[in-house]
């Protein structure tokens, strides 16, 4: 069962325990639910043990004010708080008047943003909700992002070695670095992505040593926490302790670490990424920041796009 | 070259033409861009055919104040604005009030909703940047997140259908239809998902009429649209016309899509997702909410999460 759900199938788990945070959006909700993610991360400190808990529930595609009541009633009940985004002036404000009718606390997520772009414009929203416009969305953008994807999975874990120059960026690490993970991330915003594996006694493909070491990142990670996600992965694969060889032994852990350190130390002009307790997000952050960097060399370096 | 990029290697590009827009986070800065890029979506009508311009520039990590003051100061000197999430109150403030002293217009995305979280919880933010807690980002949903990538990278495309019965989510829906960009945005929401190709002549693998209905999504496209994405795939992979048989021809298109039609009046358990003019993420969200809903059949399906 995927992460994190708040579900139960007797569907009674809503006030069991726990605050609530409503989320609602016309679109898919996924803005106002990141948005309310990484708010919660504030909160850490006390999510973690469980000294206080939260769910959150996403409606998505409520683009009629009846579902918006019905929404914001039942958030009522509940004693939830709503978090909306509704590009409909007219549904924001009814949220907005629900929510004070019933005393539930409530935010705008994208109201002040909106505002504060469209003064610097000098250009109206157009009020409409992601999709009502019957946008182009088969832009050359949405095929490159496509393309990026597919090339991404196809050249995971060394596969085809021969077209590592036709990637934007190639990852080399030990084996549980986050190498594909990081991967699909990073090929979500639009880049061709490939990575090869440092495996002992398995020798590195050639191309690795001849393509634009600019778009090469290392990636290191500390041997103990290294040593607990092989372990886990071993669980997760059901693999018996013995059947495992080495792949988790500490000595064979620091020697497989050492000899990827020996490689990166002879190809000075790879990054070498520290990923230990970074989440693959701030790893793709830090590689883009610096990829983009190395193509600007500007003061200030930022990962720019237009739109 | 990676989507919309603004960058340009004589690293002059800034002002040339356009507005800009400064995103500032003491992390990794997806939330303050996911929530610009959605808030842009409000502008389409006069970005899309390029009336008005927007560059966006991105600087993550910003956690001390002498960068956070250069960056402002850039923006003043372009005429930018500025939308930021920094976790320290200090930061925040000094954010706020560089931007009065030089007249930068600027949004603090993440301040109201943890405000108001706050309160709802009876809780303190901690103001600490993400990363700043070493937080334990090797948790149990960590791995399931990771694992249901790699589950689903290995079920692309019909390979291994003998696990489709380990999937969370099978899509299923001939050539071009999203599925491999669909289900990997899935899967980076935690779920695995395998995905069926629908090729005429190719027998279906029996294990997806033995597998619970109730995970099995069907895709249909308009056949225009689908011709349309097929022909631009063709030319991206360099195919040429007669090289290309029958696979972008309105009659093949459309009796693939009639075969399609037909297997899924067969089985109509399955959903019939219609994802013509559809971005992946919407279509991922109705997806969603359909996966949960038959699961928790209430009479507001919401996707949950437990935090
Ligand atoms: N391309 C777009 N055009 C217009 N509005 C959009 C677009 N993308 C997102 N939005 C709006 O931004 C808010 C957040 O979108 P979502 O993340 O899909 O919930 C919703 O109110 C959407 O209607
Ligand atoms: N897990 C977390 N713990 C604490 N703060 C976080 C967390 N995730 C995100 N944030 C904060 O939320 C804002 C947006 O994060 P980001 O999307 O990484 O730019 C930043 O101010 C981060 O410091
Ligand atoms: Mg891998
Ligand atoms: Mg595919």
């Amino acid at each position: 069962n995927p992460v994190r759900t708040a579900d139960s199938d007797d569907g009674q788990c809503h006030t069991k325990d726990g605050k609530s945070i409503y989320i609602v959006s016309d679109g898919t909700g996924w803005t106002a639910e990141h948005s309310v993610g990484a708010a919660l991360g504030q909160f850490d400190h006390c999510l973690v043990d469980h000294a206080c808990s939260v769910n959150t529930h996403l409606f998505s595609g409520v683009d009629d004010i009846e579902r918006l009541i019905e929404v914001v009633r039942q958030a009522a009940k509940e004693g939830a708080m709503l978090v909306y985004t509704l590009a409909d002036p007219s549904m924001a404000d009814a949220a907005r008047k629900a929510c004070q009718v019933w005393g539930v606390p409530c935010i705008d997520v994208l109201g002040p943003i909106i505002e504060a772009i469209a003064s610097h414009l000098g250009v109206s929203p157009s009020g409409l909700p992601r999709g009502a416009g019957g946008i182009n969305f088969l832009s050359e953008d949405y095929f490159q992002r496509i393309e990026a994807i597919e090339f991404t999975i196809k050249h995971d874990d060394g596969a085809l070695p021969q077209n590592l120059h036709k990637a934007d960026i190639v990852l080399t690490g030990v084996s549980r670095t986050g190498k594909t993970p990081l991967s699909i991330y990073l090929s979500q915003k639009g880049y061709k992505v490939a990575n090869v594996p440092i495996v002992m006694g398995v020798e590195l493909p050639k191309t690795l040593f001849e393509i634009d070491p600019d778009k090469v990142f290392a990636l290191i990670i500390d041997p103990v926490v290294l040593q607990t996600i092989r372990k886990s992965r071993a669980k997760t694969l059901g693999i018996a302790e013995d059947e495992m060889h080495n792949y988790s032994q500490m000595g064979y852990v620091k020697k497989e670490l050492d000899n990827a350190g020996k490689i990166f130390a002879k190809n000075p002009s790879w990054p070498v990424i520290e990923v230990t307790s970074k989440a693959i997000e701030e790893t793709a952050a830090v590689i883009l920041r610096m990829y983009h960097d190395k193509k600007q060399r500007r003061s200030l370096p930022s990962v720019s796009k237009r739109y």
